[in-house]
């Protein structure tokens, strides 16, 4: 088989190449990975190249090209179905991927206001209106993913859907949004996951500063 | 097995509830369809007893709830895996999701200027920025399936790619959006599918009207 080529923005800020790179490296599927750094918010052109979006994540395998991040999950799910990518029992998977798309298609005023941004210190900012409701939501879904599958991770072992939400427990930490225990030990969890912690030295390490996403 | 029950909004105007009734309805899964109409753009508050995000479309299955339209598709996928709603070879079915995705989660200008409408006479509107953009990666994305399979839908026979792009067909077509032949084409076998045609009849039929989305 060709190697699987992740290829990811700045580890500091590109929230979309966060969640199939920790989804993959917390499963042990070995990759290898290429890095394009961007200095400005739309990107760099040489995404281009890489992608018939334009945009990061792309996976290339061989002559394959995977892009979306929740479809480089699904497609290295196929490839290696003993991963445990998903949760296996049916009704559990079709839960964990209701949660990773309203991810992927919502909780855009979350997005738009609080960047994820590994290295912001802790400070609140002034939040407009619809964060609450995305951070309320988002809360939601982990109390209830967290009290039936009594942890540690939303499905149990480390899924798909935590790799969703990744970028989420770095906003959550570092704008200061939220105080519930059961959401604030999750992301403990989280932040002391092997995968993550990599991620996160990588990010500290990056000389790079994408002053539109200083907020 | 349970009843699967999948609740929709209008079909004149519920886009992501077409998506999965379209895509159960054209692969021959059994389903009961439950709707709920709204007469106001942000739903209808007995949304909220159907689905925890109070959206439609929602699935009911025995004491499953699977909401995202998406997500409703994977889960009937994976309840009945010879029924064809994904292509069967790996590298195309990542392909059926990129793209698949890539609707769930952008083309905002489109979505946004031009609401899905099925009963609308076909009349062009001045479009605000980013709706050519999209159009230009619609037709983009159409052409290159269309050029892989031969046809006569985007991955040959009709697939949950087809169901996630069928409110995008009716937008092309209301709004005037294309000239491209290879799209006008796909467009036409779209409208001709038998799903399609009981969809649209019960939509023309409906009483309802949102005055938001007469655009
Ligand atoms: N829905 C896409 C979003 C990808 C995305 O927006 N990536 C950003 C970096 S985090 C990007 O490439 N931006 C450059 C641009 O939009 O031009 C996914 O899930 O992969
Ligand atoms: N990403 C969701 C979108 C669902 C959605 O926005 N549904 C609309 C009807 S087409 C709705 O329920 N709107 C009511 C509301 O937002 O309150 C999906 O794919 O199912």
């Amino acid at each position: 088989m060709p190697d699987l080529v992740l290829h990811i923005g700045n580890k500091n800020y590109s929230s979309w190449s966060f969640r199939p790179w920790i989804a993959l490296e917390a499963a042990g599927i070995p990759f290898t990975e290429h890095l394009v750094p961007f200095d400005f918010p739309a990107g760099n052109p040489a995404f281009r190249d890489l992608s018939p979006t334009g945009r990061v994540p792309v996976l290339h395998h061989g002559d394959v090209r995977v892009w979306e991040s929740l479809a480089i999950i699904e497609y290295v799910a196929d490839l290696f179905p003993g991963a445990g990518l998903w949760p296996r029992d049916i009704a559990r998977r079709a839960t964990a991927r209701a949660i990773s798309m309203e991810m992927l298609s919502g909780f855009r005023a979350l997005r738009g206001a609080c960047p994820m941004n590994i290295r912001r210190p802790r400070r609140e900012i002034d939040l407009p209106d619809g964060v609450a409701d995305d951070v309320a939501r988002i809360t939601a879904i982990w109390r209830e993913a967290l009290a039936r599958s009594g942890g540690p991770f939303l499905f149990g072992a480390f899924s798909a859907a935590d790799a969703m939400y990744a970028p989420v427990v770095n906003r959550f930490e570092t704008y200061g949004l939220t105080a519930d225990e059961t959401a604030l030990a999750y992301m403990e969890r989280m932040k002391a996951h092997p995968a993550w912690r990599k991620w996160e030295a990588a990010a500290r390490a990056e000389p790079w500063i994408v002053p539109e996403d200083e907020a």
